[in-house]
């Protein structure tokens, strides 16, 4: 247990905000401590928050109240059973070890948030995390076969997937229901061959359109990201990788599969599509090329933070249909606004993820939360949702006004009544109510 | 809506049981319909069975006390979204009726459970069906985008999947926790080509050790299919299709995709994996002779009738390790019993249907019971759980006790409350109960 000042100041924040300072952090090695430290919570009457890397982009571990934060950072323990192409991990494991640990039994664990290398098991499943490669392979909750969990009053239960599916609901629920000690996955054997191509156009619509017409061809990308211009130009500005600055808007795809011939027909159908939409392709001939390529889209991260220290990372789900409309709204916004707004996403999945730039120093936080809640409001009247991969955190509670009827907001808080009748797990998170929203970081 | 009683106790049974003559039975045309309904029973303090084609195995429409049946077979409105590859479907449509709407556009719905030609949408999510498919392509929950339920308050919700996943609830829940009377699902566009491969064994370890073999061998068979001993002659007796009797397993596989090598290619891996294991196995050229190869799995229902009248269709899931011990266990059981069992299923999942032929006019009920009680304790056993599509319904409702420990049944209980506080939807289904179990067939 941590309980000098300077130590439990450490926990008190996320990717994006900081919150109250916790009364005690515990790093518990095992479920039995985590009842011991749920038990000890219970009986002093204060909240708990569940937290794993902390590299959440919604504000879901950031402390609202005065409580205990339990940090599974220590919870580490991983086997991997090679017959049944399953992996066992406690909460605290890192993302990038189940991968790690499988690779030597020909397997792997595909969901591939960019945060792997730090974030944990258990902020995967509290976030329902995605990745570029949930187009074909699917999110983490598609990989959970099972899963251990304390509840509010301290009790373990092990659930399997089935009738009352209760693992599926505390799957993205963000610490709020229940805390996870433990989950079993399902891993698979990884694809032996990825060809890259990257596709840049005059205009955003013909992207979608490129996207579009190579689906409907047959084309099942394992990866399909899309930047606009100002995130080219931003990349552009760190990396000068001689990406098109006037383009509109640049694609990176790859395909994958085990036969080498179908993966490159795969990767035809997609530069036809390119092509036929208006398009200009620039395809990877080797597997080091395509890294190159794939280097523009990991850098968006360092190159957006030389323009502001600070982001709002949006997290919109919309029809790939209304896509090209939905990031021209989102462009005019940005542009009316003082704010250099970027944006990049899945578009395979209609996942998009508009950045609201700015210095907490010297600029108005009120005015980054109204720009982002236009944004989200663009989204919901295109028929969309509020968060693909990030969660809702504090960051959207308040949009869950828009987004959802005030009956079935009634419902959602039944189910929480249901699990935590205290509300003692992540109090504030997901659900719009009376605790402050937290700050963005100074 | 159906008053008298002639036709009322048409809607007192589904495929397995049957159970109290509703008082009334209500056919709704819209959602404004089914709200009524609702909010009649909920004056009238009676009980709500949700109902579709009755297609189900565990009980599931069976009504446990006098009470309302909401017969969703009229609401059958279907609408296609071809750019968004889209279906909204009412909850009465017939589930083969949406591939058939879908194909014009080039696409398909993939979730097939045998009885797609009469099953309803609102059923297969009542029941997260699965089907032959699911290996490769999932089950039915993995193509509900949203949907819209009646609570029993008969308020409307309509719910997308996201934080606090109450569809994914929903679904499987076998109309308990809400009714469901819309749903948006995913299409996909059907693979080009099949190719089909028969193989048998002397034993069904080296029909699990081939399934093994070919799946790390990179092979994602579409279908999967194993049929024990019993099985097989059941099928030859009724269509003397020249199937090898003295096998002790065979397995039909299809492999598919759009790239026909590839196509080829897999099938030569899982021929591979089978002559490995020691199998011996016939190609089909065609697909006429594939067609043809996989009537003997279409035959096996009616093949079971002629032996008895009557059958309880278990529905276990295993890890694939342990699946030979599990079959050899169960027909250890069958042959210590009076009844004939026969074993098949989807062996890619480790989804077993060992089922028990009886006929009700001679033989004890209470004896099936104890048989079915007897194999799940087997599944249990081995890390296995009590359903993999055909949910829990009353038939396996009281195996629960042994299958989720008593602070888990806990935690479901309390969900259940926090959606239906006076136990008006489907009473006595999927939750151990005081309600007495229904009977089977006269
Ligand atoms: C540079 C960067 C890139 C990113 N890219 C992606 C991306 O591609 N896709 C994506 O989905 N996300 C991405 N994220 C967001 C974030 O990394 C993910 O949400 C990740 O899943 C969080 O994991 P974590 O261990 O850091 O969880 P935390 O931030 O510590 O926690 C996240 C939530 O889960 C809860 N939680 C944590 N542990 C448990 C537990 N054991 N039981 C119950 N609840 C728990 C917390 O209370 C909190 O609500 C990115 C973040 C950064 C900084
Ligand atoms: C020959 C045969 C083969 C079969 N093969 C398969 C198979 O391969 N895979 C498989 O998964 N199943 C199979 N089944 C079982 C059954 O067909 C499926 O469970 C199917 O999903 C049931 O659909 P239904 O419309 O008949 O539902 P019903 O039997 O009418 O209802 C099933 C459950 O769903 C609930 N329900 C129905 N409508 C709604 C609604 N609108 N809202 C909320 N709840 C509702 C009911 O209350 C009940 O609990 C088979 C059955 C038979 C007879």
């Amino acid at each position: 247990m941590l309980s000098s000042l300077p130590e439990r100041r450490n926990y008190r924040y996320d990717a994006i905000a900081f919150g109250e300072t916790p009364l005690a952090v515990v790093l518990p090695e095992s479920t039995a401590d985590v009842v011991t430290a749920v038990r000890a919570a219970r009986a002093a009457g204060v909240p708990i928050v569940g937290r794993g890397a902390a590299s959440g982009l919604s504000g879901g571990v950031v402390p609202l109240q005065e409580g205990l934060v339990i940090s599974f950072t220590r919870m580490t323990r991983l086997d991997i059973f090679p017959e049944r192409r399953e992996a066992r991990a406690q909460a605290g494991v890192v993302t990038l070890k189940v991968t790690e640990a499988a690779r030597p039994h020909g397997l792997v664990y595909p969901p591939d948030p960019a945060s792997f290398r730090t974030s944990t098991i258990g902020g995967n499943l509290g976030e329902n995390a995605g990745g570029p490669t949930c187009f074909k392979y699917g999110v983490t909750g598609d990989y959970v076969q099972a899963l251990e969990f304390v509840d509010e009053a301290g009790e373990v239960h092990e659930l399997t997937r089935g009738a009352y599916d209760l693992a599926g609901l505390l799957i993205g629920s963000e610490g709020t229901l229940g805390l996870i000690t433990e989950a079993t996955l399902r891993l698979t054997p990884p694809p032996r061959h990825v060809r890259t191509l990257m596709a840049h156009f005059a205009e955003v619509g013909q992207a979608a359109e490129a996207v579009s017409r190579a689906i409907a061809a047959g084309a099942v990308p394992s990866k399909l990201e899309f930047m606009d211009t100002a995130c080219v130009g931003a990349v552009e500005d760190y990396l000068h990788l001689g990406l098109p600055r006037e383009a509109g808007a640049v694609l990176l795809v790859d395909t994958d599969g085990d036969d080498l011939e179908t993966v490159e027909a795969e990767r035809a159908l997609v530069e036809t599509a390119c092509l036929e939409a208006g398009g200009e392709v620039r395809r990877a001939a080797t597997d080091a090329e395509g890294d190159a390529l794939w280097r523009a889209r990991r850098s968006v991260s360092p190159a957006l933070g030389r323009i502001r220290p600070q982001r709002m990372n949006e997290d919109i789900v919309v029809p790939r249909s209304v896509l090209p409309e939905v990031v021209r709204e989102i462009r005019a916004l940005g542009d009316a606004s003082p704010f250099p707004v970027v944006q990049f996403g899945h578009i395979g999945d209609g996942n998009l993820h508009p950045n609201i730039l700015f210095d907490p120093r010297t600029e108005s936080e009120e005015a980054v939360h109204h720009l982002a809640h236009q944004i989200a409001l663009v989204a919901i009247r295109h028929g969309g949702v509020l968060s693909g991969e990030h969660g809702i955190g504090t960051m959207k509670r308040d949009f869950m006004r828009d987004a959802v009827d005030p009956e079935s907001l009634d419902v959602l808080r039944s189910v929480k009544r249901a699990l935590d009748p205290q509300d003692r797990l992540n109090p504030g998170k997901i659900l719009p109510g009376e605790l402050e929203a937290p700050h963005a970081h100074p």
